[in-house]
């Protein structure tokens, strides 16, 4: 069962440049466009007409033109213009579907219309601080639920195993982490503190540090599919924990995580990595994404592995550890969305209208 | 539901030259293949020992061979060898079904065998006659029902926007096209008329053309899923519209079109384009094949990525136009064909016999 | 339906040297490891913390260790170790089978562990046997029943067809060759005997030969899946039938077969093909090996289009014919194994434990 009434992003702002693009979210097939007036909208992707795709036509100055016969449509989904007759008729529409543009991202909304309040999407003001927080993002199709995505960034003892060679380290310093976990009114605080340890592979690879590190691991889960990452190190003995103007100097990274479900067992993981550290340094960006995408791939194959087994086992009997602890916060915070949503703003055409 | 009461294109005739060749027709598979007398037949492509495909078998002297364990089967069906044993059983055959080579092409009945006419076959000289009409053919497998391969032929406002590179040119010119359609016994003839348009690029590969022209589209479909269509230009105001003898000096062109159903949702896409200009040109046959191929491959595109659309959503929703009048008069033609079949020769052997 | 009560072979024990294994037998995941002591085991392949398949982990000294988040089961399955926390929950197990080595191959026990007595696993001294018998081996994963696979062996008919250019020759000697059929208390005894024809082409590539050979094809089929095959030929007249001190000097190959299901429709094809000739020269096992891969995919083509046809048409309306007598046979000894066998040892964990 999907989340309806849930803002989902489907798209990275700099994806609709030239072309119409089509995504799934919530198993509906869509298409994201930008107009020529320069709004962004999103549409069911199938023409009234024959049905043909509408990701597969192009923006005209009327509206997103459809590719087979020339139907044209207006970000509302109703029918402007049919090539060859004047007459337009009422039932000449698609279903159409909120669509808000903020912090570099593109959101639609599922559920009902109605309840489609721009206020609710997140805040990430760091995509638009390219000064400070310069960084690269990018998207992932993965044959995986939303939540195993978020489960897997609900516990970070998997660093030390499934990232050793990057941007995890030892396993045994993950694991003794201090674990603070709280939940908020949007979903789940987690903060995780090394006071005394050494730089994983990644932070050595981007910066100069010492040999024993103080390190931190923030995430706030925003549900029902986002974490918002501060992570990082400066030398032992400095204090960063509470005191966030020590947190220069060292590697000082926020990730940014989205996964939007495409169908019942897969979904579309977004993500930016930013950086505060070496501002200025025109390689910096790029070493840091080139480190950030190895350590995504592994992830890729380790949550795609865990669903074929639970696809077929289920997971009723699988048994929580200690490390569950915000995993399990996080997924109950998902339970009581799913129970408060409304129903999906599902098919071609709104069907009562 | 297939109608099983038909000729479907099963191949064409220089296919069956080297080796049977295996298709499914109506979801069932069939091997195709000539007889070392030269008679074409069509057995249910499985042996009755052991279940292995005929079409990896061969052709020898006594009939069709397995490839397995070398049972040989006549055009009947009828098991006429088991190696290591004289005794055949009365069990030992597959179901065969009527088969004909007419025009360069091969044609089975997938209905009661007792009404397959070979009359009822339709007539293309022009694959014979390759002095004034050269051409070239060639096969696609579709992910589409054969009906939307027809309804992509029966509404030729689609070439201004999915052909507008090669045989289609300006979207407008093929929407205000005047447009005759008339409901025939075998089917549904359509004229379609531009006394005064540009020529479309492909035109101008082929031939010279002056800068206005008179151009014509004549479809006629033949149910269950033909469409032989002349089409062609000549220099604006030469009056080509009724008097044939003024359709010379431009460019001229006969499509051969056959979807045969191979499953539900796909089908094969027969096709042969034929030219009566610069009869003589060893390169006009070969020029006029290109532009064809990218024409096809761009309808194989966008009718499968329709069908993806429809196979999700159905197609009750959808709104007809104006541009769907031949469309619809070919939709009735096969629900009409659809009502009168009775049931299709179905399964490896004939049950009741 | 699986037999469940048998020991299947899992893989060959040199695949276990680096790292565990992922196979699935009877449509259960499974990881097959050798533990650091040296001890080969098998357990259901999913964590039982978050389900993660465990053969993406890592053997260490405590034990098999999960990829994820470090959890370490023992060969029992019993969780030994989970990162952070003291206290093991008691369900923290996966379901481990009764694995045994022997004769270079891993055997793995599906059904009631009580039953699982190693004295059943087949006898295959050639494998360690290398003097006298030196072999190469390998496995492949086939689209096709391990039954089929079976049948295929139980009917050499076929190598007339199927392989006349390797390892079979001419399709009339092996039609025509004198077989006993011998049902044994493990199942099928087959002697096929060729006193008087032509080597076939590998035979030749492989050792000298005069025109004239005797040949001979034992088989002894071990339910449900080993094929144990002993073949090979000498100059003719020299009366190697009964006396197999007459077996030298011409060309001697033991082939062992074994098919483990994968699912119902597909199965493991473990091979092995070992040689009495040429003892010695370091180029005898390799070109053995070249000549024996071409006709085992021959072989796989050939079942896996035979099984395409079975799955659709079912096995109801086919033949038997006389060089079936094997294979009926074959087909008997399974059936019986069948009724007797109890159920399968199937999902992650023991449920009643």
């Amino acid at each position: 069962m999907f989340i309806a009434d849930a803002w989902y992003m489907g798209a990275w702002a700099d994806e609709l440049a030239d072309a119409p693009v089509s995504r799934r979210i919530c198993n509906q097939p869509l298409v994201l466009y930008r107009s020529k007036e320069g709004e962004v909208a999103t549409l069911y992707d199938s023409c009234c007409h024959r049905g043909a795709p509408l990701s597969v036509g192009s923006v005209i100055d009327q509206g997103l033109q459809c590719g087979y016969h020339g139907l044209v449509f207006g970000n509302d989904g109703v029918c402007v213009h049919i090539p060859g007759q004047a007459q337009i008729p009422r039932k000449a529409r698609v279903r159409s579907y909120p669509t808000v543009e903020k912090d570099q991202m593109i959101w639609v909304w599922m559920g009902d219309p109605e309840k489609a309040d721009p206020a609710l999407i997140l805040d990430y003001p760091f995509h638009n601080d390219t000064g400070n927080w310069p960084h690269s993002h990018g998207m992932y199709e993965i044959d995986t639920t939303y939540q195993m995505m978020m489960d897997n960034l609900m516990d970070l003892t998997h660093l030390g195993y499934v990232h050793a060679k990057n941007v995890g380290g030892k396993a045994a310093t993950l694991v003794e982490a201090e674990m603070d976990v709280i939940t908020t009114e949007k979903g789940v605080d987690v903060k995780r503190w090394m006071p005394d340890c050494e730089p994983p592979p990644t932070y050595l690879k981007c910066v100069d540090l010492p040999e024993k590190i103080e390190r931190w691991q923030e995430m706030e889960f925003i549900a029902p599919s986002a974490v918002l990452q501060w992570t990082g190190a400066v030398g032992k003995g400095q204090g960063a924990r509470e005191d966030f103007s020590k947190r220069v100097g060292g590697f000082s990274m926020r990730l940014y995580h989205f996964a939007t479900p495409v169908t019942e067992t897969s979904c579309y993981y977004f993500w930016s990595a930013a950086h505060n550290h070496l501002l200025g340094d025109p390689d910096a960006t790029e070493n840091l994404r080139k480190e950030v995408e190895i350590a995504l791939e592994e992830d890729k194959w380790i949550v795609q592995a865990q669903q074929d087994r639970i696809r077929e086992t289920g997971d009723d009997w699988l048994v929580d550890v200690r490390s569950d602890k915000a995993r399990v916060a996080m997924r109950h915070a998902l339970k009581k969305m799913e129970a408060e949503s409304g129903p999906l703003a599902a098919g071609p055409v709104v069907t009562d209208s």
